[in-house]
């Protein structure tokens, strides 16, 4: 039988999403609460990774078991042997041809800066801080070129091994309300670490190091070294990536 | 001279504000902070102490010193040196006859509740999680026969050596805004524990336990026993103080 459940996890004391030898991560959590209730060896396939710092409010995994339990017994069994940090907020059968990965049909991410005088000590993990006045029209202006489907090189760590760097940018909105300033990206993909790159280069445009045009050079350049410093992932600043499967 | 300095603090990962042998305590940072630009032990005088896991918004402290140095440097000095979970928000040189403790005129304290389905993972430190029903207007009506000077030992933990037990509660405001609640106390002090009891027994009023009428035979039988559950103070749940000073 396979399952299909949407994950929150609060990034801040893990090293990522994926398994890495010694360390504490997301996926090593889940797979630990999962043994315990399968009493066998199971493996979580997610519908993305994150880094370190990087939380999720809505992460879609599946796994295969043959332990039979309805959906509410699922949540309350995985919810009580996982720690504080990872909730499981929905979980019931999927097709097994349902796949957490190669089933996405889009992600969202969204990005968190805290714009006032100075930090939220309340706030420090999830929200980025910049003191700098910033220009929210003219993020809005550079993010118009960023819309559709670009191939996103400028905007992808050099350290990745992915070849086709095409990706499909559906939506970005830019948010003000009292000093915070929230972006949301919605695509079909984003490459390894393009949401960062694509905010700390319009925080640099916001603040007038650039102007909204050279966003259209940056991306044509397919060049990373044309684009912005990537945005900080944690102490302070996040990304919050919300899966659609 | 004497600095008066304001804090902020998020009181997850300390043992409560108060020095105690081998444990981390907000005094204890600040005070090595202190240390480190005074060249020499400086003793720091708060306003109050809070709990283990109990955050504050504005926590007056004061010390003496021989150093001299413009309230922005000492600003920058401080919070260069004390940890991401604390933070001085303002400093000041202040009379050599102010007390932070002495001279309290008043203090609020907040505490929030998350009233909906499921705990939000990312304010499990800030917020108690209560599914059940709340009626806030039966709190609110039973918050009525607090307000005033009374003597609160009813909503007093018993551990404690203060020997008048009279207070001055002047408000309590009990705010509701999509399933989340959030009380406010303001008086002139509040005894060990007291926000925790009375938001304990309020909580035991709105979900239906007891009746608001009750909140006036507890308040006037002078009996820990006869109150509510002491809330949490910490993952999930939090008094959030403030003092003026």
């Amino acid at each position: 039988m396979r399952l299909k459940a949407v994950l929150s996890y609060d990034g801040t004391n893990f090293s990522g999403y994926q398994v890495q030898p010694g360390k504490r991560t997301v996926q090593l959590e889940i797979e630990n609460a999962l043994q315990t209730i399968c009493k066998n060896e199971t493996k979580v396939i997610a519908s993305g990774r994150t880094d370190a710092g990087v939380h999720a409010m809505g992460q879609v995994i599946h796994f295969n078991t043959k332990v039979k339990m309805e959906g509410w017994q699922w949540l309350k069994a995985l919810n009580a042997l996982l720690p504080e940090d990872i909730q499981v907020k929905e979980i019931s059968e999927a097709s097994e041809q349902f796949h957490a990965r190669y089933d996405v049909v889009g992600k969202e991410y969204r990005y968190f800066v805290n714009n006032s005088e100075s930090v939220d000590i309340f706030r420090r993990n999830v929200e980025a801080h910049y003191k700098d006045g910033i220009n929210v029209d003219a993020m809005r202006d550079a993010a118009e070129y960023i819309i559709g489907t670009h191939d996103f090189t400028s905007f992808c760590a050099s350290n990745t091994s992915v070849i086709d760097k095409v990706r499909t940018v559906e939506k970005i909105e830019i948010l003000e309300n009292e000093k915070r300033i929230e972006f949301r990206f919605v695509g079909n993909g984003f490459l390894y670490n393009m949401v960062r790159i694509l905010v700390g280069t319009l925080l640099e445009i916001g603040s007038g190091k650039r102007s909204s045009d050279e966003m259209n050079s940056i991306l044509k350049a397919c060049d990373r070294t044309k684009a912005g410093k990537t945005a900080p992932a944690h102490g302070p600043g996040v990304d919050l990536n919300v899966f659609f499967v």
